[in-house]
């Protein structure tokens, strides 16, 4: 089999804090292309103001009629931040309690799951179905120009895929205890309260803006919003700022403000939650505007979370939790194209310093997503609707 | 009698921006010691962090055994600020609607009320009482070393007095139309939750310092702290500020803090709301801290309120309404010497760029503190305990 450490380390040898570009794609195309990967590189977003962002859309195709798998994921990294033992760019393997690790930022997240993807590609069979790899360069950051702009190429190619397997480190403990199915929705919301200046001895000539505001986020806080689904823990509402401002003691401000995060079940949308909080903001004199990150997704478990199950167990033993907690990720997007599942390495170290993997667990990864092409391109049954 | 316009024009002269001393402690040490007044001037403050302040007590005793009024007031001002008709600090008079009119920083808060105290200083005889100034420097700022460093003065040198006229701009409309019998105090109070900082996505893992913040101030706002009394305006507590300060869409925040101030009638003190507050704010997780810059005084309308009206109806035909609203003053110190009661001259340009006094109104104040004073004198009875 590929060495697939030797192929994290190529990855992780490229530095590629959030937006990336260049070498780490360059690096990757250079894998894929020997494979019979038709690779396709473009930059989302030049010129508008944002980042530009690099995204790689690369197929092999298989027969006429064959099912279509997408390898999705990300290049990109947060920063290394401070204190590693060794530099985060340059990857290091040291010896562990459990065996070798390999360190460098985005060991786990998650140019590690690309490289088992890469590695698994050359293994599954190119006469078996379409393989193709869905990656940008911008999961970590603004996430504007990356799978979306995936997508919409995608769709203008007419390469839609089947299923979509995504390679967030989603294992908990031990590599394959847990793949998400879903993922809950985020949307921000700023609430405002416009009242009138005035000086606390005289609080008649003045409207403060805090008590309503004060009022308006109690009621907020006590709304129950669901009590969770069968694969949904309840959606969460979370005042995470509060904003006035007023350094003089002695005036009542003219204005009050917060800011609110919901992390909502596939029972809601975005858009629902926001004209409900709008609602209550405007019961209480204010006013509020949201700000939807991601919607829910949800894929049902069946014929596809079953297949990956059934890849871990083989080579782990585990049965893997199929799980929808946690943040968002770019599954959010692709959901918009057909059922996706993620599943990936071991988080602990996540976005932290001495980001690491356990070697032996990205040739488990390579093995486990083999084992899910190979399946999904002879047994995709009606996993496909 | 004395040309109370010419002696408000010197004191208005000097500058004296907050904390004064110097120059317009000359001048009104000029206008006293001629008059037979033994001025004692003094720093208080220097040394210890704070601005040094300047203050002057004056004492004209009188025979023994009489009763003893006290002037009181301040010497500075607040800063002139932008857009003056006139240099601030260089006296005009100018011809107004209702006659002259006298333009200057202090005009009416309060050199004019000083000049018409020496005005009225130098009409009553001195055989009939014991007459005394007692004059800040800071009354307009932190207030630390002014009215309060007087009266340990006046309580070190025994010379404590049965009445107090504070010459401070209690007028609203027409001279006399308002004198203050008492006013509310003021507390601050920095209430603070901390939590545990966490991930939104994670709310379990983290602990949210915002809804219990929130419980608290709408627990506060809904206080009712009392219904007034017969000489106040119910007691008020207004939310002034809300600080979180968190920047991060997806962050719970590990801290919250919020500013209340209550302005309080003499149903409390500082200290007892203090203590209320406190307790609310550990009940709801969090803790609180009181400045109190005041304490509520009531000096209860009697003899002394009556002779102030009475002087006022015979000069002006105004019957004055006894108020208590309106903010703190150094009367809030001067109420632990004697009864106190403020009268001044009408305040609509107090602060404000072209603070002017009608030229007519120093001349009758000058006579309604000289008839106060003669009444004070003749008529104490039993308005002294």
């Amino acid at each position: 089999m590929t060495d697939v450490v030797e192929l994290a380390e190529r990855l992780i040898a490229c530095p590629s804090v959030t937006p990336a570009s260049g070498p780490v794609f360059d690096a990757l195309e250079a894998m894929l292309a020997p494979l019979g990967f038709e690779v396709d590189r473009f930059i989302a977003g030049a010129g508008d103001g944002d980042d530009a962002v690099e995204n790689l859309l690369a197929i092999r195709r298989g027969p006429a009629g064959s099912r279509h798998l997408a390898f999705a994921g990300h290049l990109d990294v947060v920063p290394p931040g401070e204190g590693w033992a060794s530099a985060p760019f340059a990857p290091e393997r040291r010896p562990g309690p459990g065996g070798e690790v390999l360190y460098g930022r985005g060991a786990v997240d998650m140019k590690g799951a690309i490289a088992a993807m890469v590695a698994a590609a050359a293994e599954v069979p190119a006469a078996a179905g379409t393989l193709s790899f869905v990656i940008t360069g911008d999961e970590e950051g603004p996430a504007v120009h990356g799978t979306r702009a995936l997508i919409e190429r995608i769709r203008a190619r007419g390469e839609v895929p089947d299923l979509c397997l995504v390679g967030e480190p989603t294992s908990v403990h031990r590599l394959g205890d847990t793949i998400k199915i879903g993922r809950r929705g985020s949307v921000n919301i700023f609430l405002e309260v416009a009242g009138t200046q005035g000086h606390v001895a005289y609080p008649h000539l003045a409207d403060n803006p805090i008590p309503k505001l004060v009022a308006m986020l109690a009621e907020l806080d006590a709304l129950v919003l669901d009590e969770g689904t069968e694969w949904f823990q309840p959606s969460n509402l979370e005042a995470t700022d509060i904003t006035v401002g007023n350094p003089a003691h002695n005036v009542i401000p003219a204005r009050a403000s917060a800011r609110i995060s919901i992390r909502f079940n596939a029972l809601h949308t975005g858009a629902e939650l926001a004209k409900r909080v709008d609602a209550i903001a405007r019961r209480h004199g204010g006013s509020a505007q949201a700000i939807v990150s991601g919607e829910a997704f949800l894929t049902p478990p069946g014929d596809f979370s079953a297949l990956i199950a059934d890849a871990i167990a083989a080579e782990t033993g585990i049965i893997a939790e199929l799980s929808t907690t946690g943040g968002t990720s770019d599954a959010r997007f692709l959901k918009h194209l057909c059922p996706v599942i993620e599943c990936g390495l071991v988080n602990a170290t996540m976005h932290k310093c001495d980001e690491a993997v356990a070697v032996e667990d990205l040739a488990v990864l390579a093995r486990i997503y083999t084992r899910v092409a190979n399946a999904v391109f002879k047994d995709v049954g009606e996993m496909v609707a």
